[in-house]
């Protein structure tokens, strides 16, 4: 179990199931956060990705195997990236596409409600911060008292300031028995400047900060209520779900076949059953570079900075680079961001404005856009060092214990060096045991596949030669994760 | 002959010599200055690199062979680089030392001597920028005519603003017989900048450009005269020149016994022989990105854009990029330079700053500061793709009929893939022809060498694996490039 200690012990005599939904591109976060690799995968705050924070949160207040609702494509990387945190039980659900937050939780209440309709849902984002775990743990207890009562309950951030980034929820009358839980009088949609800056004079105002805490049996009679279509699509795709490896695969079809829609649409902006807890546990979505500055320690003339940078005369930036040396010499308020094939440089003040651009790049069909160069696979990863017109480079890291499918490509042939471990090399009839230091060729059309059968893990140097280098030059001829 | 209209012909009577000093580390334009490949080795102002403006300026209003006085280490990109644009008789003289540019001029001057004392040299630096050659040709008809009546010519330019980066000339009575051209009243150091402003309200006040025209003979009297040892040591250093494939090596014992001095400071400045020529060619120095920004053209909102770039909201700013994609959002006066190894950003106000931010790079050992990761050599080039603890990947290129030295490691095997264009491979006693798509190895401690005996370019990704992978672990046992 790993530690987590700022956390109290599960709330008494309830089953509390941890929700997490990793949804969303995050590219107001480019180019670190992508859609291939999106910020919740990333260690932003701390040695700890932000799903890690947020499942140990969860795990932390909750009592019941977290479930985390994903995009297929993620599915790797989440359960690589739980594994290294020890959570090995939590169950992991695969959305056939992305259809908002109402389908995801319905379907997380419907696996729930199999076991025990009377459990207690903690949905959250994969992706936020929390700054006061302590603050939290207090909140979340009240809110399971109002959830075992019936309620569809939110958390209610005070306001720090006018912002216009967030919606607002009014509360209204305290709800009588459960000190601290209020009866909402309405959510407010997300306010323009001097809108938010009269919110922020009423006290009953606070930021939604789109967690909830509800009962399985709650939750699903109000969205059969409301949206009757989505709990009957998704009722059946949950039924039809398959299960692959680790992974809850939802039944395609259904699935599709579900309105996209929020779940504070869906439910909670209309349910007479909405209530709210307010707190000052320092939610943020970091939904930006500038939030993050501003949830960042900062140096003494106000900037945040990370990896290899040298600042001279800058004052409350955003220094970040993952790859190259940056320097940054007599400037103000600037975010600074590099990664090993993109920089970005914007005024703190246009911090939201690069989702713009990165649109501009989707548009003009940049790689850099959505993919980082490294890509992960489940059986590790590999990255492109250098690419001409007729070879490509790429390193290949190969966990211990695991292999490539067997394949073949038309177009190009391969020799790969194995610089680190050792390999088992299957070509065509042939099983050759590659060690250090040793190389083997793959000649054009041959039938191949890569293992590593060590303890460590294997890196090979792969050259690649042929006229087409793409990676849809492949035929998978048997594959142990059930890829096509 | 190359190409370049924009100059008269050679001025009637006078064997003019062009004497272009590469000297200077540039590191005011970091990253992409380095003192390994300096910005005179740049095309940024055109499609050529100053270097090879220059050269085809000076031969332009030259008929003698020009010289490029030169640090030993860039020798074969100054050949390589004077070969891109058709000038093939140069003589290209090695500094063993940098001793500024005095020694440099002075062994220029003997060497021209050596054929015509009365020859005339026209100084200039490699690394500065014209934009009026038409009016540059005018002022060096001019100088010309002084120089042949034995004066030191320098050019002043006219200022066009208070500029505190440059010396400047004051003007004195006009030399008769030759219009246009006056004596030297006096030189000034650079002003701070209430002693600029004041000095450009007098129109006799002149930038001092650096540049010089002046015969062989006068200026090797003037050097004895005010310099006995400069001119003893340059003479020793000159007459002991050894001769290394094209190029001339000065006798290093002897040029490295001569004081270390500018020519203002030994001639310039004390002679009774100044001339200056004023005009208004629009030369630059290129001192800093600033300056470089101001030299290139602009977009609407005054940005100068280079590679692979993206705006969005931006004004005034300089943004170049040799790599990465590069996005710059709502920011003004910024530059902003990409290179494949470093990211620098600094306010336009602040960009002679960066020389400063080169000398902390520089201090903390960062190789960074000083060396680009493409190393040239005489052969082509090479780079590093990626280091790991163990092994190494570098792309290679060889230049058709050329050869790398026959050489062996101690430490480090090598595997060689040919990726592009065949490879002659001399390993011990065997020699392989390796073909595109094939590969080699050579054992730690193996005799090899490789070779393009092709008419295109040779690529080979070589992978290198061994405890210890630093340059030095190189045993070379015949070399044609001479190097040890």
């Amino acid at each position: 179990m790993p530690k987590n200690q700022s956390l109290h012990a599960p709330v008494t005599g309830s089953v509390v199931v941890p929700v997490i939904l990793s949804g969303g591109s995050g590219s107001r976060l480019w180019p670190v956060s992508r859609k291939s690799f999106p910020k919740q995968f990333w260690p932003l705050l701390s040695d700890r990705t932000l799903l890690q924070e947020t499942v140990l949160r969860g795990m932390a207040g909750g009592v019941g195997r977290p479930i985390v609702v994903c995009n297929t494509e993620h599915r790797f990387i989440i359960a690589e990236q739980l594994r290294e945190v020890g959570v090995t039980d939590a169950r992991i659900v695969l959305e056939p596409a992305g259809r908002n937050s109402a389908p995801a939780i319905t379907a997380a209440a419907l696996l729930i409600a199999e076991e025990n309709p009377d459990a207690i849902m903690w949905v959250m984002a994969a992706d936020a911060a929390i700054q006061d775990e302590a603050a939290l743990a207090q909140a979340l207890t009240i809110a399971v008292q109002a959830a075992a009562t019936g309620h569809v309950v939110t958390f209610g951030m005070k306001p720090t300031k006018p912002e216009t980034g967030y919606g607002y929820i009014q509360r209204g009358a305290a709800i009588e028995g459960i000190e601290g839980a209020y009866h909402v009088a309405q959510f407010l949609e997300k306010p323009d400047a001097d809108r938010a800056a009269a919110l922020v004079q009423d006290d009953r105002n606070l930021w939604n900060s789109g967690m909830f805490v509800v009962q399985a049996s709650t939750i699903l009679s109000e969205v059969a209520r409301f949206e009757p279509t989505v709990h009957a699509c998704v009722s059946e795709a949950v039924a039809g779900r398959s299960t692959d490896m680790d992974f809850e695969r939802l039944a395609e079809d259904a699935f599709k076949r579900s309105p996209d829609i929020s779940i504070d649409y869906a439910v909670a902006e209309r349910t007479d059953l909405a209530a709210v807890v307010p707190g000052s546990f320092g939610w943020s979505d970091i939904g930006s570079w500038d939030a993050l500055w501003e949830l960042t320690p900062k140096d003494a003339d106000g900037n945040a900075v990370s990896g290899d940078v040298f600042l001279d005369g800058a004052r409350n930036c955003y220094v970040r680079s993952d790859s190259s040396v940056a320097t940054v010499t007599g400037v103000e308020d600037l975010i600074v961001v590099v990664t090993n094939d993109a920089v970005m440089v914007a005024h703190r003040d246009r911090a939201q404005d690069v989702k713009a651009m990165v649109a501009r790049l989707t548009a003009a069909g940049r790689p850099e856009a959505v993919r980082h160069n490294r890509i992960y696979r489940p059986w590790g990863f590999y990255e492109s060092l250098i690419q001409g017109d007729r070879f490509q480079v790429k390193r290949i890291v190969v966990e211990p214990g695991q292999k490539l499918s067997l394949q073949k490509h038309f177009h190009r042939a391969e020799h790969w060096v194995v610089v680190e471990g050792t390999a088992i090399v299957t070509r065509d009839a042939e099983q050759i045991m590659v060690r250090e230091n040793e190389s083997i060729y793959l000649p054009l059309g041959a039938v191949h596949r890569l293992e590593n059968p060590g303890r460590i893990p294997l890196t090979l140097i792969e050259v690649q030669s042929g006229p087409y280098l793409g990676e849809d030059d492949i035929v998978r001829i048997q594959d142990d994760y059930a890829r096509n």
